[in-house]
């Protein structure tokens, strides 16, 4: 069959049959690809992208790693799926590995079939084992899109989705667009722990099951909490009797130049959350890693929540085989040194250099450049130019992951200084050339 | 690593690290299984298992098809995953397939990873359409354990997850536990329709977006809608402007002797969900199915829902293999003739012989035995018996499902006459010992 495949036809068969996430249909022109490698990706006419959008925010090991894709064929030749109930060789293999990069806290993994559903899964363990209701979560935040998590999620696609109660939303540190006047990291970090603490004593701790957070809010412009804030919120969930979870959907697994992006503060939660890098998405799956205390409350609990696919065994042969890789690779060092010395630095660089970047911000290979026409008044750069400007980087071969005025600057933790260089000068070209015309 | 492995250390692998589904830890002795090939299991002992579960009623083409296998590790090859954003060949010919299986109405279908999933974008589709509230389900159903979906499902396990509003339950169709004193399925089905009728009048039409209703409901009791049930449900859709959501999670694709279950009935939905069957659950996927007019509503309206693993490419590529596999192979055919000929009768022939067994009931290769310890009060088997009858059944090489006080007997659709044979020997033998003991 692939012989006779075009760009074409693939494009045509997806606007006949398929209905995209998050989208007017009518206005979709999807980009076909075809196959990859590393951090490239190809369609049908030999066309090669660079991809620095990791596709959602998920290829950390990057495109078809050799190892894992090895794995992930071997399982399907041996047992493709079984059902939860079971015990299964690479279920209990993944709990552990994942779990070696948890809190010592940490000792048992429950596994969905992605990040929703491992938030879903937390907020119900949570609501259990304290007796309460209410979740705590940032108004700036994503944590999934089925009907509760949607609830919780922080930003505007809750809106059309509100239908579940008890969710209660808080203001996180921002900097850039203060929501507490403040002028400097510290103070941010002060006043937002204040107004959380407000938050619950006006919503009444005693009705707050947990603060769910993600440990770098991602999807809502990557905004790495200030020194002392993480530690802050610890301090107010143990204070209040509530549970900290933390989604470390997006952020975690290397993205931040850690295994886990909490590594980056001094806390610890009660419950973590994680899909995407975990494997890298080659196979669906997410999970819970559950602390001691909470285990040890299910030992002689009905847990009421399950799904088919829970610990499916060749979504984790794909964690298996991707976590034993990311240690042998020393892919995470790879990302914090490529992050600190050659992304960082040269994003700082461009933003310096051009008036439409209002800030340069991220950790490891998490960063956003947030696009601005006035730099003075912070105004967002309008959508059609941003949309303008991702056709004009994917033109040079570049693939972006752009939100709202954002680009979200996430590559594969396996990029190497050239495909850096490469990005870097594709972005200062066309940054340069959207200035000249948009930039107060 | 595969030659040292035994039963006890991937047991004791589990034990330590792994949290399940639906269950109390501290009860859990779950079964180890190594490897299968078609209605076979086998663990590492070289114990063989026959599955007349499909383990969680889900691989209708059996353990470990070549071609479907074949596929998977060919799509892992060449684009294991990439982003639903993009265009995608596998995604387009899936989609393409599975439409080809529904009305001539439907033209689009919206990829998940799973059943849950694939509920909550049809209640999420089916409220903005309508721009109406509520969703009516049956009691007697399960839809999902994510926030909404939970809500929306009709048993017990909806209890300590009630954290969304707008879901209203009623009764459905169950001569053997009428909720209508009904006594013959013509009656029962005319009150049934009348008192969903009322339900829809008390929570006022004009609230209420959708009626979700699973094909024939699974979980629940494999409980066959009575002739005329469905088409009457439509026709209340219909004129109360509601959309009509058929969940064929468990049921569709081969379940019942047909491709879909709703082909038992005279009926057409507004959206089908779908997930299990479309690929067995070689890798986790669900999807929606959408007719013409709602495809055509968001031609030019924002979709507020999507997900990292929309229509993914190894999932995709096994629907693909499966649903080819499956025509070509006359997969449906099958389980539409061993439940005729032999499933069938053979479980009628013991419900006449046994009288543990209060009813046979089911279609196609989609069958359940409820069990009683006293047939005239209908009384149902102790939960503690039900456990020692599957331990016992799984002593004698046969792994069933086990609901409640129910038998679920759900083979994979491949299943032949002699596989059929021996495990209604060891029912007949099994229920025949317990039935000395336990039978009023």
């Amino acid at each position: 069959m692939s012989s006779e495949i075009t760009n074409e036809y693939v494009h045509a068969l997806d606007r006949q049959f398929v209905f995209h996430s998050w989208s007017i249909q009518s206005t979709l022109n999807p980009l076909v690809i075809a196959g990859g490698q590393g951090c490239t990706l190809w369609d049908y006419n030999g066309n090669q992208y660079l991809d620095f959008s990791s596709q959602l925010v998920n290829t950390n090991i990057g495109h078809q790693h050799p190892k894992v894709i090895a794995a992930i064929q071997e399982q399907a030749g041996s047992l493709v799926t079984v059902a939860p109930a079971t015990a299964n060789l690479m279920r209990g293999e993944a709990a552990k590995r994942i779990l070696s990069h948890a809190p010592s806290t940490f000792s048992k993994v429950f596994f969905t079939n992605a990040g929703a559903d491992a938030n879903e899964n937390a907020m119900r363990m949570a609501r259990q084992f304290t007796g309460r209701d209410k979740i705590l979560s940032a108004y700036r935040s994503y944590h999934g899109s089925t009907g509760s998590a949607i609830a919780a999620t922080g930003d505007l696609r809750r809106v059309p989705n509100e239908f579940a109660r008890g969710h209660v939303h808080f203001f996180n540190p921002y900097l850039y667009r203060t929501e507490f006047h403040a002028t400097t990291e510290e103070e941010e970090c002060e006043r937002a722990l204040q107004h959380l603490r407000r938050v619950i004593e006006c919503e009444g701790a005693n009705s707050i099951a947990a603060i769910l957070l993600e440990s770098v809010p991602g999807t809502a412009g990557i905004l790495v909490p200030p020194k002392g804030y993480m530690e802050g919120v610890r301090a107010l969930a143990s204070e209040f009797g509530m549970l900290l979870i933390l989604d470390e959907v997006m952020a975690g697994f290397g993205r931040t130049g850690r295994w886990l992006a909490m590594d980056n503060f001094d806390v610890v939660p009660d419950l973590i959350c994680f899909a995407k890098g975990v494997n890298s998405g080659y196979v669906p799956a997410g999970g819970v890693m559950i602390s001691q205390p909470i285990a040890e409350f299910y030992e002689n609990r009905f847990f009421p929540g399950g799904l088919t696919y829970s610990g499916h065994p060749l979504a984790m042969a794909a964690i298996v085989a991707t976590l034993d890789v990311m240690a042998e690779e020393g892919i995470v060092d790879n990302a914090r040194m490529i992050g600190q010395e050659f992304l960082g630095p040269g994003l700082k660089a461009l933003a310096a250099k051009h008036p439409l970047i209002g800030e340069a911000r991220g950790v490891g290979l998490f960063w956003a450049l947030e696009m601005v026409s006035d730099r003075v008044k912070k105004t967002p750069l309008a959508a059609p130019v941003m949309a303008q400007m991702k056709a004009a980087f994917q033109a040079r071969g570049l693939l972006t992951f752009i939100v709202e005025n954002r680009i979200h600057v996430v590559p594969p933790c396996i990029v190497n200084p050239a495909q850096v260089a490469q990005a870097l000068a594709i972005f200062d070209e066309v940054i340069g050339e959207f200035s000249s015309k948009h930039a107060a």
